[in-house]
């Protein structure tokens, strides 16, 4: 069983407004159903992030936050709108290009405290697994017991399904090779980080804490926390971030969990096999 | 408390696969904002057919009566893309026209026993409802403990839902005028049926059954039966059929419970006011 997450920043363009960047989305789609293909029996549950579709809907309205007011639960529902349409895109593309996804949308049942996703319906998705479709979830809004609602993303969806779904392995692919010691679309002297480690993890956070610009940090800084975590409470499962730009790579990260390829998340101070 | 249903007849051309009726479904938009707008304080749930978007793939995979094999499963993932694809016309028109609809897929927590819904996941459509937001439900695909899946349609959603947030009212808007004696589209003997009560149900089910083409009949006499048991289950409520091809008649329907169009579904013997 693997986890496989397709950035927002990936397939959409993240400067424009509800921009899908479909052909990146249908190789990565012709991507799965080759792996699928390669690996008959091979279990995948696919996410993707929100990308250009909700996060301007979302900073307009401070979704993330919460929502005081009439106007708050209006962004709630225009970011919910926004996430699935991005998401109806993915699917039909995906369906088109002969993978069976199943999407299931979050905010259907999911609840968060204080921003933390405290329940997930987890049965739509472990029978669709069961009969061979590959359910689709996306970062979506969520009700909080806390703040009334907010924004639970594809890497909270996937450590909360992990517990129960127990996957070998976590794949990010994003636009970028893995994490990097700066941010390498800026610094030139950024270098890749091939694996996160409890050896190391305390310095990478410092870098990424220290280099990269506000918006980029909570990105990159909070999903590598959330994955070193997860890996810590689950020392059987590896978390790969790899480029989704570099053609083949999804297909080859799916088959071969000893791809060298990206930045390896795991609790291990040695490289781990397994699939 | 009201919910209404746009059927699947009304929103789509049930002749061709998969075309909406944007216009129908643009003028109930703005029926359903003028009714929330002179009403304050009305709470609405929304719910659609699946019309021709739905039932071409599920008839083509035999979905309703359950997957036996790959191909049924794969039918399960093209009938639930199918339904989601006319729901997000339906949401995106909505809320064009200001509506604050908060789309909920009943497939991410639903689970069915032989094709009767037994579990949905209620509080998201609470807590959008005490957020003053519109939720919006639509005939879905399902997992089914004894078939594997199944579809479950929104009369079986309102049924499920009504017994926890006990509406008043339950407008069902189609094609026809209401409930008639005999098919109004092919035989103009047929007569209007008014009010169904425990005083005629009997002779109802009688002409339904008798008088109408395989199809249709499932269609009506099913629709008829579930929501006369329910207003047996829950006397305080009544039901009513009406046409959402006249126009206004959705807004003067949801603002007066009164009204008297189309045929009205209920458990005492006179007309029963309340809103």
């Amino acid at each position: 069983m693997v986890f496989l997450k397709l950035g927002g920043s990936l397939i959409t363009d993240k400067s424009r407004e509800a921009t899908a960047r479909e052909d990146v989305i249908r190789r990565a789609a012709r991507e799965v159903r080759r792996a699928l293909e390669g690996k008959p029996g091979l279990k995948i549950l696919l996410g993707h992030g929100s990308g250009s579709f909700g996060h301007f809907v979302a900073r307009r309205y401070g979704t993330r936050e919460g929502a005081g007011d009439e106007r708050g639960w209006r962004g709630y529902a225009e970011t919910a709108a926004a996430a699935a349409r991005l998401n109806r895109l993915v699917t039909d593309i995906f369906l088109a290009e002969g993978v069976p996804v199943i999407s299931i949308q979050p905010s259907a049942s999911a609840l968060c405290r204080a921003g933390e996703l405290v329940r997930l319906e987890e049965r739509p998705i472990e029978e669709a697994l069961a009969h061979g479709l590959v359910p689709l979830v996306y970062g979506d809004v969520a009700l909080d017991e806390e703040w009334g609602c907010t924004i639970v993303s594809t890497e909270q969806i996937f450590a909360h399904l992990a517990r129960r779904l127990q996957p070998r392995r976590i794949i990010l692919a994003g636009t970028v090779d893995g994490v990097f010691t700066a941010d390498p679309l800026r610094d030139p002297r950024a270098r890749l980080i091939e694996e996160i480690t409890p050896a190391n993890f305390a310095r990478v956070e410092g870098m990424l804490a220290g280099s990269h610009g506000v918006d980029v940090t909570g990105g990159m800084l909070s999903k590598v926390r959330r994955m070193y975590q997860l890996v810590l409470s689950q020392p059987s499962l590896q978390v790969r971030l790899i480029s989704g730009l570099r053609p083949g790579l999804i297909e080859r990260a799916l088959l071969d969990a000893q791809l060298a390829e990206g930045t390896l998340i795991h609790a291990e101070p040695a490289r781990q096999g397994g699939g």
